[in-house]
């Protein structure tokens, strides 16, 4: 297997049913990646030494998933200049609001990426759009899965358009 | 001077003018105090060996304000078992409710006191009822200081009766 | 059975099944404690004489869960000066953004130690990070807990590094 | 002066800009009341004495006005069981949307009549309302009211008819 | 049966199960009410005629539930001068969100007096506590309401005081 | 069967099970529309010349469908000059906000006629009401409609006032 | 002047500020209109005569502006099957979210199309494309007005690539 | 000059004054850019150009800010695979929750790297991450940058422990 490109972070394995879409697409749009656990309030030096070796293991992009109070994301992005996307996972009592708030507001100097509130799987072709401006394979993985996508909806509006709104939703 | 019992602590000097109130009422009730800038995203090495020292310097709470994505309570407080009381610093769009979910949302496992928008005194005074439970004098001073509040209250109740709603409000 | 140094109230039978958590830890973490039931709104002149039997009872830290309108732990905290934590119980229709803003937003003067919406849990254990001031006992739990959860974490880290996101989530 | 039947309270001087309405337009209804500070924080004894008491003066509704994390309503309607209004005072940070949470989000059992953010004027007015169901002047009063409301709002109708809507901009 | 005084008004008979919490309480009481649908949207000839006649059909208070964008019990308050007590029904897409603003939010002039989201139960104690400013009987039904109400919040307390809350929760 | 004068359309499949109330009512008014699946996101080329080619067609009116980041219908009225009318679709982690905050909040010069959160039979029935100012047929539609709307209402009201309520939630 | 086909509402002369931008692009798209002032709460029974009569004075949309419990244009579309477009005014505590919500979010039968929050000016325009729909006139003035919207922003768009960002912010 | 690898783009030159920050740290980064005025409602035809030939004119990352129903970064970002970060722009009525929505909410398939609200500074950090991982000169900007953003928090951290809080705030 390749070294991995692209690391998948979470803050909990209750966050691996959403971010596993990530390490999904990546696969499928063949771009080599790790799946991690870790914590930025119950391992916090396990995170600073990940986030700091980050760049020397030669990741390019690091997805990092958390909810509620969710730190992970921009802790990580304080460690180390590489780009890193933020995923707000869905919490409980807040819906995510609290996730993304926590996530995408940083301050000047220190971005996170931030996608939809359980948007895993935007964070994976994103960090494929950004691998893709150096790996014309995955440029073209890229161009052929926006294909897929353009006719799977249409193959839906046809049989739509053949069978009626009744038929469709039986 | 003493050394500090109560650590103050804020990611920016722009959270200056709302944290000086935690510092102005513990000098009020006599508590000894520091106050330092801290930034968990841009001096994330200088955060990381604060929150580790603050035990062994005989610090015994830390209040820390941080407003937007506002990280430096949660992540402090992931790295000492003294207890941390998160203010939410107002923020320019979205008046402190991202600073509120970002401080008062943590994990099962690493607690914040979170105290309002805006709310450094009563921080400050959080700070003291703490530091009461093994200090005679500053317990003194609390009990001074709400016997004050009502009088304050007091005099305004009275005087309001005796001029009216009106002339009151000239 | 030692004499409680931690009270957990809450208004309703209701929010046992979430304060419950803040009992469990501190029986974990060898805290002791008391477990009520004080409504503001309905057992009013009940909680006047809790709140300030409190401190004569030789209670250290209160913890009080309300939900809606959650008016028992700033009322509780406007009748002692001991340290007074606040958790704020889900509610049915505003998901605990009620219960929060009620007993967040303290005025300046009486402050209520905030934690997340039903973060009973984190209630306990920031009332024994409080006690461990004093007790060194509990300062050594704390610290034990705080390398269990790293643990428990860095097991679930080295498990989803063995087998893989995919047989980690079947 | 005639001993009053509507009691107008409120947290602070401070609500008092906002408060005043409720007094004014009692004053032009001809409904007799009086304007008392009673902090449920600060004065938590007084507003217990004014709760319980007011029922023996021949208070018929009191009008509660406080912001933030507004108690004062909620727990004076625990303390009597005559009608109490309530005014959620709007706040620096948030708007008043916690003082309407705190003051509408009653449980069952202890209703608070809570009318809009700032709405003073019309808490003075369902007073006026209630009391009017015992008292015929005051029921003339307010259909009088009415009456004024829509000449003045018909007055504005007729102006902006006749001059256009660029004149009346002017 | 008595000529009813309170009438309890809702938009649509899904309110139903909500507001009859209200029917309930007020016979608890031994109020005497009616409830009926009417519907700003649907039936606003209806509603004007509804409202227009309570007075003379000595209707004391009006109680309206609705949700969404919540117009019954404004519109029924524009066109009376009793007092109306609004019940923000809880909504499918907002949780009621939007029925409380629709309800609360009332401009100077026209108050309605409004309860909880889902807090019809409140709206009629709200509504019999008017009718108790004249009418001792329910007075006292309200006074022995109260205290049912501190004896049942009381047995609990005392059953979780006997079996701890370990037992309590089984 | 007759050209189209109303198009509906949606981003994908998954928003039918909402948008087929518009085609119901439609089809109950007897107003000539089709039904079809465009994304902007996925399939914007297609949308583009959905847009454009909409008024050759003879279409009237457009309802789109959307949730989320919901671009539909802004989008497809920044291509066309036809009205637009916009249906937030409830989205899974906001509930539909996002949809409504992305639908309604278009800038000056480019209008869509936002209904409720998956308010497509209203969406409908607008488009109905917009057909009707040049279409006698669907007028008498609409009004026969409004009657057995106020019909609806009214056998349930008659059933309530009979049966009581307690009889009808059963 | 030629008989208003567009009647411009407003429940009082402080939303005239924002709805008379309705007003002026429809004077600017040559779209016949009348401008009214109509209280849905203080002028009941003129709404409601407004309402009945609107469709006999040939009358064919109506744009209705209100701002909190906003419901002038649900009630009004309520009397009357014209389409009926309501403009939520930003109001002061709650910035228009409460309007939003009382004219958005209408129950099942009766739409209004909403447009944004002070989105008079689209109010405007929507009314000329419904309008338009039976008007070649209205028709290309709309269509002008397009082709001179691109052309304002072309021409900023063209001086900021002349200038460059620096002259252009000056 | 060189040529342009980002390429900055706003809905309106109203943006402007927020997304020049952008352009100032990418010229401070020494990345090339350009800043241009695209809007997808308004110049629809000239966003399809833009961000199809974007690709073609070797931009690699684009930078899109809009506010209120914001879709200009999600527009081109389904008309091209290249990485696109959205900058939501404060908004007058709803300070750019709106905008957030509109642009963090996307569907899955086509991601947006959204910022904070009025974000743009970080927007252009971002940007520089992403390229700075082709290009040594960039990325050893980018650490310069950190350490500058590290002294500049420190040198206001030793004036703080300098000179105290008191003269700090004067």
């Amino acid at each position: 297997m390749l070294d991995p490109v692209v690391s998948i972070i979470m803050g909990s394995d209750s966050d691996l049913h959403v971010m596993k879409e990530a390490a999904e697409i990546l696969e499928y749009l063949e771009v080599s990646f790790e799946c991690r656990i870790v914590s930025a309030h119950r391992t916090p030096h396990g995170m600073i030494e990940f986030a700091q070796e980050a760049e020397g293991r030669e990741i390019q992009v690091i997805i990092a998933g958390a909810g509620g109070a969710a730190h992970l994301p921009g802790m990580v992005a304080a460690l180390t200049t590489l780009p890193v996307i933020g995923v707000p996972v869905k919490s409980k009592s807040l819906n995510g609001v609290d996730s993304l708030h926590s996530i995408v507001q940083m301050p000047p100097g220190i971005p996170v990426a931030t996608v939809a509130i359980d948007g895993a799987k935007n964070a994976g072709i994103l960090a494929a759009q950004i691998i893709a401006l150096q790996d014309e394979n995955i440029r073209k993985n890229l161009k052929r899965y926006r294909v897929e996508l353009e006719k799977m909806v249409q193959d839906k509006a046809n049989r739509l358009e053949e069978v009626g709104y009744r038929e469709y939703t039986l």
